[in-house]
C-alpha cells in the first residue's frame, strides 16, 4: 500500500544501550571482522588468533546434493578472491573435496525448504588452521558464508579471519524487501543485484509488487493482452521470472509475488475494460495516487479471469504465499455503479469495506484451489476469514497486534517505508515486537517479521539502489538480530562498512550518485556538487509531491535531488560532532567544525561556476546559497562560543530566522545540517 | 583470433590536418553541439540561431509501422528529458502525432534491412522553430536521432539545438564490435548496455564470440550437453539471445554470432570427447593460449553435429552472416593422430593448412544449406573457396588487400584490438582503406569495414566497459566518417564529451573505477588512488601475461591495474602541456606543470596510508614511489629550465636512469607521464 497519509515517526524512543547477547563490541580490535558484523549474530565469541588467508586455501563440504550449497560456496570463493586479489582455487566444486580435507569446511544435513519457520541457523568456528561451518540446512549454510565474508580482516601481514565462534539464527522468519516494479519497471539485473544485497544482510523474502495502476509487469500466456496492453512493453517474461526465482533460491530467498486487486488495477483494465466497476475506457495510469480503476466485485467474469490468471501465476511462483494487495480500494466507482448498489442492498452488504470482504472471500477460495496462502494489506483483515491468511500491516503494530490477538499471522511494514527518506535509525528502532507489546508468547509467534518497502513513484533503475541501500541493512538487522541489539551509533558505524561491501555485488548506491552528477554538470569534475550533496538530503515523506511539480511515471528522475542519498552520513557525522563540541567545548572539535563551515561556505562560488553550463542545475543555486548562509551564521556562533562571549537575543532571533529559511525545501532537497547550526546559535546565547 | 604475436603499431603516421568535408571546427562556439559530434558527419553546416528546448516540445513522425522507429523516437525523448530534467511529453507515441504537427518531426520511407550496404543515410535540418529529420530507412532515422542528442547544447537561457544542417551517411557499411563472451562470460545487461553504446556512436554490428576453449555460451536445445557441460552454467538461453537480437535491431545493429571451429573448441569437447582429434578427456580450459582441443576433420560425426547445431543457430540468429572463427588451429593433435595422417597421405593433403581447407569446404556447404554466408579469420582464406565468404583480418591490411584483389570481401580488425591497451589515436589512425591502398575502385568496395575486438582474457563484467569505452568511439569515427577526418587532438577533445554521454546508457567505464578502488581501499576516500591512477596505465599488449603471474579465466581481476583506464586522458593532457611549455617556455604553463609534479609527489604518503589497511594494495607502493621519484626529477629539471641554467651530462645520465627505472612495469601497470619528464631532463641539459 502506498497512500500519502501523514507519516508518523514510530519508535523514535532512542533506546541506547550496548549490544547484548554475548557480544561486547569493545572486545575485538576495531579493524577486526567481529566488530563489523551486520546483522549482529545471536552469539559471537571472538578468540585470540588469526586464520591466515593465502592461495593454499581450500573449500570442501559434505551434505546432500544441493545447487544452493554449491553456489554459496562458489560465490564465497569468488568474492573472497575479488576482495583480496588472491588467486584462490575456484573450480574446487569439480573436485568435490570433502569437509575433512579442506581448510574451510562446511557441512549441512539437508536442503532447506523455502517456507517460513524453516531452520536457518548456522555455527561457525574459526581456529588458526581451520574454518568450520555447520548448519542443519543449506539455507543456514548460505548465511554462514555471508558471515564469513563479513569477518574478513586485514593487518600488516595480510588478510585473515579472526578466530572465534558464532552461533546464529534469525529472530524473525520473514525478513523481506518489497520492490515495486509496477510504478517504475525494474529490469532483471536490478532485481538480481538487489537479491545479492538482500542475501548479504540475510534477508529472505523478495516481495515483488508486479501489478499497479501504472503497469502490469508479468507475462501472462493465458491472457497476453494483460502485459501487451498494460506494460508499455516493460514486463518480465515467464522465463525471466523463473530465472530470478532460481537466482533467489540459490541465495536462500523466497520470491512472493503481489497482484494488487481489486483496487490499484488500472493497468489490467486497459485490456479488460468490461471487468471494471466503471465504464472506462482505461489507459495505463501515468499519475500517482489512488485511482478509480477497480474490478467489479459482482461480475462473475472477474472471478473466472482471476481464477485462470492466478492459477497460471500459482504454477509459475513456487512460494506458498501469494500477496493480493487489497489496499486502498477507491469506493467511488462502486458507489456510482447502480448494479453494484443494487447487489449490496439485496445482499444486505452495509458498506464497501464489507463488499471488499465478499470479494476477498471469493479470492481466498481461488487461492486455496491453487494451493496458495493469502497475504494482503491491513484492509483485508475482516471477520470470517480463516486464520491461515497473513495480514501485512502498513498501518502499524497496533493493527498487527489486533490481528495476532485474533489468531492471525502478521507482517510489519509500517516504519519500514524506505521510499520516505527517513534516517536508518528510525527504521532500526522500529520493532515488530517491541518489549511492551501486549501479546502472549503464543500470539508473538504469529508476528512473522517485516518487510522494507521500496515503493517506486520517484525511483528508476538508476536510483533505486541508493534508496534501498545501505539503510535496508539496518532493517535487516532489526529482523535478524536479538531485540536487545539497538545501539544506534554502533549500527551506523557498521552500516558504513556494510555499504562499501554491498558494492561488490554490483549495487549502484554509491557509484550512480557520481554518474548522475556528471550528467548534470557535463564534466567529470563534480567536486563542488559532491560537497553540496554532503549537506543535503531529498525532502522527506511525501513532500516531493508538493514542490510545485506533478510527477508522473514518465518524468525524468535525473535531478540533483535524485543524486542525493536519502540520508547523508556526512551530515549526521557533522551533527554529532557539533553535539560533542557543545558538550565538551574541546577546541580541536571546534576547529574541525570551523573547517567544515569554511569548506561548505567556500563551495558556493564553485557551484555557481558549474551552473553556468548546466541549466538543469540552476535549481540548486538557492540550496547552495542557503548552505553558505547557514555556515556564516554557524561561524559567527562558533567564534562567539570559543571567545566566551554571549550573543544577545536580537542576534539570536535574526539568525534563527536565517536558519528557519535555510531549512525550507529547495530543489526538492533540504539541508541536513541546519539543526546543528541552530544548536550553536542557541549555545552562543548561553541557551541550549 | 587472439594469439600473442608481437604487436605492430600500425598507421602511427600522425597525419594531422583539419577535419574536412564541409565542417570547419573553428566555426561554432566551443559549447555548441556541432563541435562535439562523434563520429563527425559527412557534411555538417552550422547556421545562426537556436532551437530552444522546453516542455512544449513534441515529436511526431510519418512512415510505415516500425518498432525500430518508434523505439528510436521514444529513447530520444527519454534521454533528452533525462539530461535536461525537462518534463517532456513521453507517451507521445500513443497519440501518433504526424510529422507536420510536431516541433521535432521525422520521416522515413521504409523499414531498413539489417544487411550490409543498406541505406543508413539521414538528413537533419534545425531551424529556430522546427527540427526535421528525414531518412530513407528507419536505420538512418536512428542515427539521425543520435546526432540530434549529440547536438544538445546549453547557454545561460537554457537548453537548445543549434540551427544548421547535417547530411550524413557512413563511409563503411560494417562497423563492428566483437565481444568475447567465451573467455569471460558477459551477462545480458553487459551486452545490452554496450549495444546502447554502439548505437550512440553509430556502430552497427555486434560480433558475438560465443564459443571458446574457456566456455560454450549458447543454449543448444538439440545438444544441451554442449552448454550444460561446457559453460559452468554461464550461457545465454535462446530466449535471452532473441531478446538481445530484438534489442539490437531496435538500435539498427546486426548481431553476428561466432562459433570458433575447428580450433579454440575445447569447451565443445567436454561433452563430445569422441569428436576430438586427440583422445581427451577434456575439461573446460582455464588457461589462455592456443590449445589442442580441436575437432577431428575426418570424422563424419563432426559434420553431422555441426550441421544440426549450426542449423539450430541459423534459425536463432537472423543475420545473413555466420562467423566460424577458423583461426589458430593447433596442428599437433592432427599430427599425432594416425588416422588423420593416413587420411592426409591418402588424399594427398600436403599440410594442416590444406586439411583445414577441406574442413572449411564441408563447413561452407553446411552454412549454404542453412542459408548463411561464411565469415572467418585470415586462416580460412584459401584457394577454391567461393567469393561470397568474408575474410576477417587480424593480420592486417596487407592480407585484406590480397583477399580483395582476389575478389573476396574483407573486414579489418588488426589495429582495432582494444584489449591491448593502446591509446585511442593508434586505432583512430588505422584505416581499413588508407589513401595508399593498392586497390581499384571495384576492389575497394570489397572492404566492408572493420571491427573493434574486445578479447576477454583479462576483463570481467566489472571492467569490460572501461576497456571498450571511450576508445571505441574513435574506431567508430574511423569507420563512419570521411577518410579525411583525422585530426587527433580534435578527436580527443570530442572523445571526452562522448565518454561522459556514454554514461547515461548505463555503461560503467567511469563509475566502476571508483567502485574497484573503494573495494581495494576499504574506504570511500580514494582520492590518493585516483591521483595515482591519473599517471598510470595498465601495461600494454600482452605484457600482463609476463609479470610473474599466470592468469586463468578464474583469476580475480580486481587489482589496481584493473581499475586503471587503458589510456589516461589526464596523463595525455599532462604530456601535451609539457610539450607546449618546452615549445613556448610560457611561465604560466611552467607553473601548472610544477603544481602537477608537486601534487603527484605529495600523493605518495597518502597512498602509503591506504596501503596500511589493504594488503591487496601493497603492490602499488613501488608504482607510487616511482611516480614520486619521477616528479622529483621533473621538478629539478623544470627549475633548471626556468632559471635558465644548464644541467651537466652526469646529472642527465643519472636522472635518465631514474626515469628508465620508473618506466618499468609495477603492479602490472606503467607510468604514462615519464616520457614527458625525460623531455624536461633533456631540455634542462640544453638538448631536445
Amino acid at each position: 500500500m502506498r497512500q500519502r497519509r501523514t507519516f508518523v515517526v514510530f519508535g523514535l524512543a532512542l533506546v541506547f544501550g550496548l549490544a547484548a547477547a554475548g557480544y561486547a563490541p569493545a572486545q575485538p580490535a576495531a579493524a577486526d571482522g567481529f566488530a563489523s558484523l551486520m546483522p549482529v549474530p545471536e552469539r559471537a565469541t571472538p578468540a585470540a588468533g588469526k586464520f591466515r588467508l593465502d592461495e593454499s586455501l581450500t573449500v570442501g563440504g559434505s551434505g546432500p546434493q544441493s545447487r544452493r550449497a554449491d553456489s554459496a560456496a562458489a560465490r564465497f570463493m569468488t568474492r573472497l578472491a575479488g576482495r583480496t586479489g588472491l588467486f584462490l582455487k575456484q573450480d574446487f566444486l569439480a573436485e568435490r573435496l570433502t569437509a575433512d580435507k579442506a581448510t574451510v569446511s562446511y557441512t549441512y544435513d539437508r536442503t532447506g525448504k523455502l517456507v517460513p519457520n524453516e531452520d536457518e541457523a548456522y555455527a561457525l568456528t574459526i581456529t588458526t588452521d581451520k574454518v568450520t561451518l555447520a548448519a542443519a540446512t543449506d539455507l543456514g549454510l548460505g548465511w554462514g558464508f555471508e558471515t564469513l565474508l563479513q569477518l574478513l580482516s586485514a593487518d600488516e601481514q595480510g588478510y585473515y579471519l579472526p578466530c572465534g565462534e558464532v552461533r546464529d539464527r534469525p529472530r524473525f522468519t520473514w525478513r523481506g524487501l518489497l520492490i515495486d516494479a509496477g510504478r517504475h519497471f525494474m529490469p532483471v539485473d536490478v532485481i538480481k543485484r538487489n537479491l545479492d544485497g538482500m542475501a548479504a544482510v540475510k534477508m529472505n523474502v523478495l516481495h515483488w509488487h508486479l501489478t499497479e495502476d501504472q503497469g502490469f509487469r508479468v507475462e501472462s500466456r493465458i491472457f497476453p493482452r494483460l502485459h501487451q496492453l498494460g506494460s508499455d512493453g516493460q514486463y518480465y517474461t515467464q522465463d525471466q521470472i523463473r530465472d530470478i526465482i532460481a537466482y533467489a533460491s540459490d541465495r536462500g530467498i523466497r520470491v512472493m509475488p503481489e497482484f494488487d486487486i481489486p483496487g490499484h488495477s488500472t493497468s489490467w483494465l486497459v485490456a479488460f475494460r468490461e471487468l471494471a466497476s466503471s465504464p472506462g475506457p482505461f489507459m495505463i495510469e501515468r499519475h500517482f495516487g489512488v485511482f478509480g480503476g477497480s474490478f467489479n466485485p459482482i461480475d462473475e467474469r472477474v472471478y473466472r479471469l482471476l481464477d485462470r490468471f492466478l492459477g497460471e501465476m500459482a504454477a509459475l511462483f513456487p512460494d506458498p504465499y501469494l500477496h493480493i494487495g487489497g489496499d486502498e480500494v477507491e469506493g467511488k466507482p462502486w458507489d456510482a455503479n447502480p448494479a453494484i448498489q443494487a447487489y449490496k442492498k439485496k445482499n444486505r452488504i452495509p458498506d464497501n469495506h464489507a463488499l471488499q470482504a465478499v470479494f476477498n472471500k471469493r479470492l481466498l477460495r481461488i487461492l486455496q484451489k491453487h494451493d496458495k496462502r493469502m497475504v494482503g494489506w491491513d484492509e483485508i483483515f475482516q471477520p470470517g476469514l480463516p486464520t491461515d491468511i497473513v495480514i501485512h500491516s502498513w498501518r502499524g503494530t497496533k493493527a498487527l497486534f489486533e490481528a495476532a490477538q485474533k489468531g492471525y499471522q502478521g507482517l510489519l511494514s509500517n516504519g519500514y517505508y524506505i521510499d520516505l527518506g527517513q534516517p536508518a535509525e528510525v527504521h532500526y528502532l522500529n520493532d515488530p515486537l517491541p518489549a511492551d507489546s501486549p501479546l502472549s508468547e503464543v500470539q508473538k509467534k504469529l508476528v512473522l517479521g517485516g518487510e522494507a518497502t521500496m515503493w517506486a513513484e520517484l525511483v528508476t533503475a538508476e536510483t533505486v539502489d541508493s534508496r534501498i541501500w545501505p539503510r535496508t541493512a539496518a532493517i535487516a538487522e532489526r529482523l535478524w538480530s536479538p531485540a536487545t541489539v539497538r545501539h544506534v551509533d554502533d549500527m551506523y558505524r557498521r552500516l558504513r562498512t556494510a555499504a562499501l561491501r554491498l558494492e561488490e555485488l554490483g549495487l549502484t548506491h554509491f557509484k550512480n550518485q557520481d554518474m548522475l552528477l556528471r550528467r548534470l554538470a557535463g564534466t567529470p569534475d563534480i567536486r563542488a556538487l559532491k560537497t553540496l550533496a554532503e549537506a543535503a538530503e531529498p525532502v522527506k515523506n511525501y513532500q516531493r509531491h508538493s514542490q510545485g511539480v506533478t510527477y508522473t511515471s514518465l518524468s525524468p528522475l535525473t535531478r540533483f535531488v535524485d543524486a542525493l542519498f536519502p540520508e547523508s552520513l556526512a551530515a549526521r557525522a557533522f551533527r554529532m560532532k557539533v553535539d560533542r563540541f557543545l558538550e565538551t567545548k574541546d577546541p580541536e572539535l571546534g576547529r574541525e567544525v570551523r573547517a567544515t563551515f569554511l569548506r561548505w561556505k567556500g563551495n558556493h562560488p564553485l557551484v555557481l561556476r558549474l551552473l553556468a553550463r548546466s541549466p538543469a542545475l540552476l535549481e540548486v543555486e538557492g540550496l547552495s546559497l542557503a548552505l553558505a548562509g547557514a555556515c556564516e551564521t554557524g561561524l559567527a556562533a562558533l567564534d562567539s562560543i570559543v571567545a566566551g562571549e554571549t550573543k544577545d537575543d536580537k542576534w539570536v532571533e535574526a539568525n534563527l530566522a536565517v536558519l528557519a529559511d535555510a531549512l525550507k525545501p529547495r530543489a526538492h532537497a533540504e539541508l541536513a545540517v541546519v539543526t546543528a547550526v541552530e544548536k550553536l546559535v542557541r549555545a552562543a546565547a548561553g541557551k541550549s
